[in-house]
């Protein structure tokens, strides 16, 4: 198929949006973070990209922790917002009224409406240019129990998550399958092709 | 809201699905990847995180460069094959009868019916644990000339890209906002929220 070709930008989409929290239960701040990946499985490790300038830079970087807080569709505003504006002028957790509450194993606060919390700890920091890349162990994982099922494990369908392509923010739409489904047997295909 | 602890793992969602192309023309392989992301704006960059034991992961390591081909709707059993088949057992180009074009700039094999090419440079290695992780420039971005709009601009949303989401491939969903837009004027909201 005929291709035309766009000057080299950061172009993989769509990608993670999320919400990263930092600092102390009385001093923190929210950043929103689109260049955010799962790098590793054993142990769980991804990794944030901040500019230097930033004011999560500067704490994260002191710290050595905080808590990636993933999105659902009824956030995204305040996901936008938290994206737009610095917390060198305002509090954002007071200013959008969201909930402060101390991470269970890092004590970094963690906003109370986000369904999914990541503890992280960061292991490196690599620096590429324009970001700095913290590369960080997930120690925590903590979802609402809301979006259990039955069984009590994660049903992540009910947490209405938002995904970033292109600089917008979109929900997910149709299911097209699980993992291994290509070469799956016929039992497997009717159980898990239920949506 | 009352949460639950889970066992630390990968829990970021949603997050990237591509499919790696990589070698020559004449000795090729593709893999899905879920662990990648971008990591810099300014060069463009991007990862993506390989088991040691992967035949890419000898062919990138080797060679230095591949492609990342992003994934439409349509290709989501070709992703899906070749995240469970290895490139040592089957050419994975000739069985799933998929286009192999050289990128115009680095002359890796890249996927034909693919929306979008990421042509990558590696510039580090990062030895994580079960994964190395891959830092690399994206040097050249092609794509598909039905993705242009009429001014001659990217409109992902024709490329009908897919996410990933604890297993599972989705499409994107309802529209949600663009970048800015909680602190955008009037105009620009009418203008930008047409979808």
């Amino acid at each position: 198929m005929s291709k035309t070709s766009l000057k080299p930008s950061t172009f993989l989409s769509p990608v993670p949006v999320v919400m990263v929290s930092s600092g102390t239960m009385d001093k923190s701040n929210i950043m929103t973070i689109a260049w955010a990946g799962v790098i590793n499985s054993e142990p769980p490790m991804l990794s944030v990209s901040i500019r230097k300038e930033r004011l999560s830079h500067e704490i994260i970087s002191e710290s050595g922790k905080f808590v990636v807080n993933l999105v659902s569709e009824d956030l995204v505003k305040c996901t936008d917002f938290c994206g737009v504006k610095s917390g060198r002028d305002v509090d954002k957790f007071e200013q959008l009224k969201l909930t402060k509450e101390a991470a269970p194993i890092t004590g970094v606060p963690a906003i109370g409406e986000s369904p999914v919390w990541l503890e992280c700890e960061v292991r490196r920091i690599e620096q590429l240019g324009s970001h700095d890349m913290f590369i960080a162990e997930i120690v925590g994982v903590h979802i609402n129990d809301v979006i259990l099922d039955e069984k009590g494990a994660a049903d992540l369908e009910k947490a209405h998550l938002v995904t970033y392509s292109h600089g917008e923010y979109w929900g997910l739409g149709k299911y097209h399958g699980f993992f291994g489904y290509s070469i799956a047997g016929e039992e497997a295909l009717k159980r898990r092709f239920r949506k």
